[in-house]
């Protein structure tokens, strides 16, 4: 039995001992690494004693930096030194839990480069449907090349953080107009956080090295902001005044059951895009508006995994740093309650969503706030977390 | 007569004491911010009692950082406190001038996020002709806002870097095929570093308070690689791979007299990109190709100012930070020998240029070095310099 007093630490809770993430929250002590046990914070700083003397110092940052850059060997010796740790019956020296309810976090590392894919087939058919209605919806290059972006890495947001209804042009009648956006979206995803050393063409079978870990992402869409500016240089000011990510990053080692293969495309892939063995994951989002489960986008179903994004985005002599981060893409399934944006949920407007308490919606509306969650299969039947991206529509 | 002997010191050359661009070199006591005077750098750590200790800590730092942040009354007051220094007719204890031929310079601060724009109209049509034959070259909202895209801001590198041919898929007669670009490009551009305090929703009256100075940039850009990728959500592989800019940042200040008005684009601006007094600069890049003069891009025609070009990229919410970076897009003129890409140069590789060794040209080939100067209008008809950024083509 555990020194955490906590039911929501269990192998059958999103966050109980085969999860651990990491994260950083305001303590009186200032800013602190911590991992996340069920519903509560461990500062690490305080129990630093417990650590090696390299580990002691990744942990008493007042980041998650110096951890991103570390590499695989210490991420792995401190997982397993904190699972010893947790899962002990009695409490470390100095060992404070605080309950996550009363706890700030913030943005748990500093953001390089922040690239935002399109890899899920449902989400780029729907898209290019409503966006492109007299074309193919599916370009030729899309089932060859994880089709992505760059996004703006300083609005890089942490859950809890409000989101201004931004401002932009859109197309009007007799030539653009400007005003606040009449088409604000959210895109579910799931982002991975890099580490590890600065490399170039990072192959598949080494991708796992520069990953630390898997988190939340919700990346906040103006739809006629995105519309009217997008051709030919793809989204700017629709997408850049907020992304948001999850507060705690889920260490990509707990996903080891989780994996499943990557949808057959069909065709040979190009040899730098074959996996030894497929970094699909098995992950289940939850979209909750206003409280309403709106949609479960399955993300066991896109095109290409996070080892096959990251071989593209090196493959061209491009480093990765510890702190850049990459989204997946709105992850939407085939099915309607499975779709990871409104503007696929509402077919473009056309068709409300109803929520509990009777309201319908299209787009976001200021006051609305929106709450993606997810979790995969653990270990031995448990189940592993990836903690909550939150965010609140204010007006502009 | 100034205790600086180097005939390149002087009003009538690119960086007399008009010019004093700011940038980081090596020295014995580490990297060290300094000052460009003529063809020597003059390090400003030996010599930070002359200034103010507010001043004195922002030049003893080992990047421009801390001066990027500090804000225009700091940049003003160094300024000026400089130009009274190198003008003197005895030098300041301690200062020692190192000869530039002899001395290395290192990317000067951390870039933040890096926004390319495409503010060129003769580019925009020359690209629009070649990548889409089939449509209007100029797109519908190209005249209405400053179209443009996050880059790769960890790939920014200094003058003097090497830039290693990249690898990538492009379009093949039976789907794609992998390989080193075949089709590699210079973008001629001039680049915009921002600074001062974190702001949003700058306007283009206060735009300057946010542009600590300019600097030249080459956007190397993949041609076969972009064209392969880049529908429907912009350029990504065909130009992460490397950004070079100048080692020197020009200040703002001394572009006051190269102040001309943005050509009228025929329509109303939407009054977020009004101006009141333009933000146009007479600029004149020139670029060489191995040593031969290729073209002679002029910047004075570019459709937005920085001044719009920051207005429009915060205007929906989205912060900027000191240590962003964003640049003009490729500089095309109207005649054949200004155009700021070696894609347009040559029409997509349909007639070659040839060299003053005679050898003729359409892309880059390993070995190929481009450096790309410019130089604009200083007051009392002196010339202001922007330092060269220069780069060699290694094989893949």
């Amino acid at each position: 039995m555990s020194w955490i007093d906590d039911p929501a630490f269990a192998a059958d809770k999103p966050f109980g001992p085969q999860t651990l993430p990491y994260g950083v929250v305001e303590t009186a002590d200032g800013p602190a690494v911590a991992v996340r046990v069920g519903d509560h914070a461990l500062p690490l700083r305080p129990i630093a004693d417990e650590f090696s003397q390299e580990l002691a110092e990744l942990v008493s940052a007042d980041s998650l930096d110096p951890l991103l850059a570390a590499g695989r060997p210490a991420w792995s010796a401190l997982r397993a030194r904190l699972h010893e740790l947790v899962t002990a019956t009695a409490a470390p020296d100095g060992a404070e839990l605080l309950p996550l309810a009363e706890t700030r976090t913030r943005l748990p590392f500093t953001v390089g480069d922040y690239v935002d894919f399109y890899s899920s087939r449902n989400h780029a058919e729907n898209v290019g449907k409503m966006f492109r209605p007299d074309g193919d919806p599916i370009l030729p290059n899309w089932s060859h090349l994880p089709v992505g972006y760059h996004g703006r890495s300083g609005t890089v947001v942490v859950t809890g953080t409000d989101v201004e209804r931004p401002s932009g042009q859109r197309k009007g009648d007799d030539g653009p107009v400007f005003g606040p956006s009449v088409r604000l979206d959210i895109e579910a995803e799931i982002g991975f956080v890099c580490g590890g050393p600065v490399a170039r063409r990072v192959s598949t079978s080494n991708a796992a090295d520069h990953v630390f870990g898997v988190v939340t992402v919700n990346d906040w869409s103006a739809r006629d902001i995105q519309a009217w500016e997008y051709v030919p240089l793809g989204p700017h000011l629709g997408k850049s005044f907020a992304t948001s990510v999850g507060a705690w990053i889920t260490p990509l080692e707990a996903f080891a059951a989780a994996r499943v293969p990557v949808p057959d495309p069909g065709h040979p892939r190009l040899d730098y895009l074959v996996e030894d063995s497929s970094w699909g994951l098995d992950i289940d989002l939850e979209v909750r508006w206003n409280g309403t489960v709106v949609s479960r986008p399955p993300f066991a179903g896109m095109a290409f995994s996070f080892a096959q994004q990251l071989a593209h985005m090196t493959v061209n002599g491009a480093t990765v740093r510890p702190g850049d981060l990459f989204a997946s893409g709105t992850v939407s399934g085939p099915e309607k309650r499975q779709r990871g944006s409104f503007l696929e949920l509402s077919w473009g407007g056309k068709e409300p969503l109803t929520l509990d308490d009777g309201s319908e919606r299209t787009f976001l509306q200021d006051g609305d706030t929106v709450v993606i969650t997810a979790t995969a299969p653990g270990p031995d039947g448990s189940v592993i977390g990836l903690s909550e991206v939150a965010g609140t529509i204010v007006g502009a």
